[in-house]
């Protein structure tokens, strides 16, 4: 008999994937992807997502607030509806409390939900609540809809494509580095950096531009770290890819946190997770005016940081040289963060 | 500054319910009955509901093995479908383990929710899997339908009507008593009362029978006790009820297990939770023939046990005698479980 955390999170998904077969018709995407895609109005699929924050793991009390903790809870969950280029519209909150925790964090931990969800006019239409002695998990799920049939699937990869990815990597992790190291009054050192941990923007927009091309492309959010994540794309496709070291798009933060604390920027890009910026693959001509257009639409910057190959491979090209790697980030079950191994 | 212990569930409930509008028309109900009703299918709304067994609250690793922790999981959310008359169709499965817990362990419990998804062909569609380091969360979101709009809410409750029950009251309380004073040997002694406490039924049958009528009945499952449930009911339509204890349905086991060891089946019966029967009002011309529809296609007995009354006082009757009560049951931050006051 072997313990979970010996078995690994990814390991035990794919144990149990087979034990649930759909029984009707009306599932459109199963378990596997950013949210299931389910039969809903007529021509608007629904999507269903959940994803919780636990504290001790996702959050710890001392180091953010209640109020960002409850924005925090609702931005991951929208960002998986982002990553099927969908529209959020309700959502179910349950929360498992410590009995101790005082009214004020808790009022406080709502009061962030109801902002975040406002912000995106999600309706908050049911939820739970429960007690334990010991951790708190936050859990929601969102109900969303896309238009027509779902077309932004991690298995859509397809060799000759372009790499895309949007805003800058990395951030969120040295975020929060800088609150493990200073607590709070990290904020002052490197506010942008922690704010980026803090307060994750879901892009909805950029996915919801994508959605509406009409054309199937491989998008996923960065959760776990671009390296990790993306390979998920790679393995539901089949594909290998050739990431360019040079092109990861890097924050004026970023660089100056790592220079005055001697630490290595692409670790952090590559590893490090909670960005939740969009990953995505489209054939190369399309690149340009893709860009352009998220650009205009939303401000966002997107940058082509690689191509996908044939080969089962993914290899890093750094100036003249390239080498494999191995796909790294955050585990459930595995210790936690691991580093990147190259070969 | 007070604990949320100190402030108690529904208090806390009750002060963040107005965070929550809904921003769009397509909220045909909102927080505070079993499920949510939004917009779906031409003429099908959605029923939204989740629910979650937290270890050491909901169940312990000692008393209840993992299968049944699973199948509990899916039957307590199914029951809230019950209770608005929907059908499952849908659900997403959220589980916060810990790292230590035994593949086994974790193998079963996922059986367990296999096994009652599968028999009532409802969709395991997505999830989610995190770690903690204590206490383990396991949470289900039920995605449901019904026909036409929702009728079966808790504030429909008329005075005059009768109060109706399914099954017997007060089983699974019991069994748990059973399990804590004999460990899972206790099954020897009152397997029907154990089995009960495992494996709560959705009374998905008659919810639908009743939902097939097309009249407005109020309607409620029992997770917290008879009499905490039943005041939700009340509270919603703004009505007193009369309780006729002695009509209340007991078990021949349950009867026994008071008789051999000195204690009150009322006290199961009104204030043991975690029963799943249901608690619905009607006109009392019709109560005879619905009891007997729903007792021919399902095998499951109806018991007229009160009426509702304008006043809005709750009294039992006990023979000659009749005396106002409070409601009592399972409430989270507020101790566990409280016992009812008689006054």
């Amino acid at each position: 008999m072997k313990k979970l955390q010996e078995i690994g999170e990814f390991a035990f998904i794919e144990r149990i994937q087979g034990f649930f077969p759909s029984f009707q018709s009306n599932v459109l995407v199963g378990i596997g992807d950013d949210c299931a895609v389910v039969e809903g109005r007529e021509g608007h699929p629904l999507l269903l997502t959940c994803d919780s924050q636990v504290e001790g793991v996702h959050f710890l009390s001392s180091l953010t607030p209640p109020r960002r903790v409850g924005r925090r809870l609702v931005a991951v969950n929208l960002s998986d509806i982002a990553a099927m280029g969908g529209r959020p519209v309700h959502a179910l909150l349950s929360c498992v409390w410590r009995g101790d925790v005082e009214d004020e964090w808790a009022l406080e931990f709502v009061k962030g939900v109801q902002e975040e969800s406002r912000r995106y006019a999600v309706n908050m239409v049911g939820g739970n609540l429960s007690q334990t002695s010991h951790s708190m998990v936050f859990d929601l799920t969102v109900v969303g809809e896309i238009d027509g049939s779902p077309r932004l699937l991690r298995r859509y990869a397809v060799p000759g494509h372009v790499v895309m990815v949007t805003g800058t990597l990395g951030d969120a992790a040295a975020g929060l580095a800088v609150l493990k190291r200073w607590g709070q009054e990290g904020k002052e050192r490197y506010p942008r950096l922690v704010e980026r941990y803090w307060s994750p923007v879901p892009r909805l927009e950029v996915g919801q531009i994508l959605a509406s091309v009409e054309r199937e492309f491989a998008l996923i959010d960065i959760s776990d770290g671009f390296s990790q994540d993306l390979g998920h794309i790679l393995d539901q496709s089949g594909v290998g890819v050739e990431i360019d070291l040079a092109a990861l798009p890097l924050s004026v933060e970023l660089k100056n946190f790592c220079q005055e604390n001697g630490c290595d920027p692409l670790s952090f890009a590559l590893e490090g997770g909670e960005d939740y910026e969009l990953i995505f693959t489209a054939p190369e001509e399309d690149s340009y005016w893709l860009c352009h257009r998220i650009e205009e639409k939303t401000g966002v910057h997107v940058q082509v940081v690689g191509r996908v190959t044939s080969e089962h491979v993914r290899k890093v090209q750094q100036g003249r040289k390239k080498r494999k790697f191995l796909p790294a980030g955050w585990r459930h079950f595995a210790g936690g963060e691991k580093k990147g191994e190259w070969k």
